[in-house]
């Protein structure tokens, strides 16, 4: 048998698990600190949910189970949607964040994982922009946090493209179909986009769509020309109007500078209805694509079942950003979170060594022992090829002595400390408060 | 449409999901503080590898993906042990943890959960008895932390089971069906094995098996019956003796009190191959059955198609030891990570409260604003409903005097403070570091 893994999946071994950790924890402290709640919801969910608004490409790409009534989510947005339609009691708004995997039949090519980390953050019950201006300063808050501050917020509008297809002589019932065809203009370029028109049955609308999703550039000064163009069309000026309030706020949270309007933004998702948005990251790094995406979804939950509920969310892709991470050089190098391996200079000492692992986990400070009976210069190299950074070594000498030999495995240099100096040097709790 | 879930699936509101992060983050720093990596597996694998050597029953309760070549882990061991082979140069040790979700077809009326929280800590890598006493130390730690003193650690060994099982007559080709029925004891009951054992053929020899595994009681004292019984089977004394080490490092590690030989413990696995347990809460609060168990699987690795590699480990049922807790009041009550509700006493104010917002946050203090324009009176409602410790009432006047009039929501008391003092009471980091 060969030990083979599903195409589209990843394996984190240890060195590469605490880079995503990492990323998870900073994302999570930034969802928290905005007020947002931890809620989970399952990987499985029947087919009937999935897919009542998801659009058909996207149903194509979703895992059924055999049976057919249960398929894997295609994200975090649509479980939440539900959990929200048979809780109709919670509190309004409804702040939550999710940090979990989600599953699509992408292409193999297409150089996308089927099983794929996302942090969601979302807020149901607040039909004003305030919410869709704070989701995005929450992503912006985690990638700032992460260490990347060159970056493009790409903000666009539902109903500003609605209104855009009207113009073009689009068919009301052809705009979703529209919109995905606009989706894919980063991956196939304005003839790919013209080419998925005309399989529409879009050919004689796609001349002036695209030429109205060519403008791109700063917010406050695109806005003026895109207003003279949908004059008189109430939906697509307050699309605009919702863009340039969620600008005014972007001011107070400070990511105005970052914040562009890019016409050409659609979204791949049917369930939007108002403001979206994708963050992108600037220079060679952020080449892969958007880190973030998200936006206002306000009639998904109704559709599920629920009462009449806005709600607007970012999601982060956490696999893409560890990687755009990697590339910029900001992921931390550490390789293990254990900090001491507390090694046997001799058989004899095996018990004591042990007895000194659990005083230091009950310090807090993270440690290993060897279970395999190996002599010390084996341990040693143990413990290196790990990266673990101190090597205590326990021998009989030292036991009498009341001393504590400690190596810095980086240094490849030897001290004797005693146990409180030895605490403060691989940070144990009776040191400082907290740490380990 | 109707907001239906699958059944055995379970959503987390963020009451329930802060107490189950709870228990998950107390279990993680303990297997930290045993030298443990986290690894991740896909949550897919192929089916050939899931079926490898789960055994029938499980296998029926794998949930398969159509098309037949994927299926839904339905623990966290054969993904790491097919990772493990695929990496045959990782350092071994490998000690890698993981907590992760896992799915099987559960029948509805057994109460358990079609889609459950795993906990695991596996060794690979060792062949001696260090390993399987290190796990057991692990999952003793996990039970200790989280409030839990009165349980037993129950232990055998499938040599053992091996050897009593040649001892009744029972064909060594039928030794893992007849595991399989010995393994429902719990559920059951002793005429219930009986009858199982008689669909699998083994009638004549239930009552000799039956007898065997009557027998429980605390290791020291039970082991030299045991080993009367097992005279001149060299593996089953083999098996023994693997229980009698295991012993003597449960006293080193503190857990020798908890120790129980259990001759009925068979685990419902095929892949099992040397000592196995189970932990089980005492009292009223553990009737749920275990709370973990686990064991040593010698082959898997190989029979994946990596080098032969011993291996063991331990997993942790996190829903059940939620309910466990629960029922034992040691979860916290806590009803969310937000620290302070900031509200506006007017709307004139709101632009400032949220930029004291952005303070705080940037102090580490998770804070929510009001986003929906409501009146004080309705913030402060909502803040309560929420269980937000505090509100920060930002007004006019103590805006002009520079000063923070913080509410203490469970005492429904004001005081006026400044913004050293407002740090001190909320817990920013500027105060105390790391906290927050």
């Amino acid at each position: 048998m060969e030990p083979r893994r599903p195409r589209g999946t990843k394996d984190l071994l240890p060195e590469e698990a605490v880079k995503y950790g990492y990323v998870a924890d900073v994302v999570r402290r930034v969802f928290e600190s905005f007020g947002f709640d931890e809620a989970q919801t399952p990987a499985l969910e029947l087919w009937s949910v999935l897919t009542a608004k998801c659009g058909e490409e996207v149903e194509r790409q979703i895992f059924k189970i055999e049976g057919g009534e249960l398929g894997l989510r295609f994200d975090l947005t649509v479980g939440m949607a539900r959990m929200v339609a048979s809780n109709p009691t919670l509190p309004k708004p409804f702040k939550r964040y999710f940090i979990s995997k989600a599953w699509r039949y992408e292409e193999p090519q297409s150089g996308r994982l089927r099983e794929f980390w996302q942090a969601d953050a979302d807020i149901v019950g607040v039909a004003s922009v305030e919410a869709d201006a704070e989701v995005l300063a929450v992503a912006v808050e985690c990638l700032r946090r992460l260490g990347l501050q060159d970056f493009e917020v790409r903000i666009n509008n539902r109903k500003v493209l609605d209104a855009l297809a009207r113009l073009s002589g689009v068919p009301a019932s052809k705009s979703l179909e529209a919109f995905r065809a606009i989706d894919k203009l980063d991956k196939v370029g304005v003839e790919g986009v013209r080419k998925e028109l005309r399989l529409r049955g879009l050919e004689d609308q796609a001349d002036k769509l695209l030429e109205y999703i060519s403008l791109k550039g700063p917010v406050n000064s695109a806005l003026g020309e895109v207003r003279e163009a949908l004059k008189g069309d109430e939906v697509g000026l307050q699309g605009l109007n919702e863009i340039e309030e969620i600008a005014e706020l972007a001011e107070l949270y400070g990511y105005l500078d970052e914040l562009v309007l890019d016409l050409s933004l659609a979204r791949g998702l049917d369930y939007y209805t108002g403001p979206i948005f994708e963050l992108v990251v600037k220079g060679e790094e952020g080449k892969l694509g958007s880190v973030a995406g998200g936006g206002r979804y306000d009639n998904l939950i109704e559709l599920l079942g629920g009462p009449p509920t806005p709600a607007t969310g970012v999601s982060l892709g956490l696999d893409r950003l560890v990687e755009v991470l990697r590339r910029a050089g900001k992921l931390p190098s550490i390789k293990t979170k254990t900090q001491v391996f507390v090694a046997s200079a001799s058989d004899d000492v095996r018990g004591e060594a042990l007895k000194v692992a659990l005083k230091l986990r009950a310090e807090g400070v993270p440690c290993e022992v060897d279970l395999m009976s190996r002599r010390l210069d084996r341990q040693l190299k143990y413990a290196d090829s790990k990266g673990v950074p101190y090597a205590l070594i326990i021998g009989r000498r030292e036991l009498e002595e009341g001393v504590y030999r400690l190596r810095d495995m980086a240094k490849r240099e030897e001290r004797l400390l005693n146990w409180d100096r030895l605490l403060e040097e691989v940070g144990g709790r009776g040191v400082s408060e907290g740490r380990g």
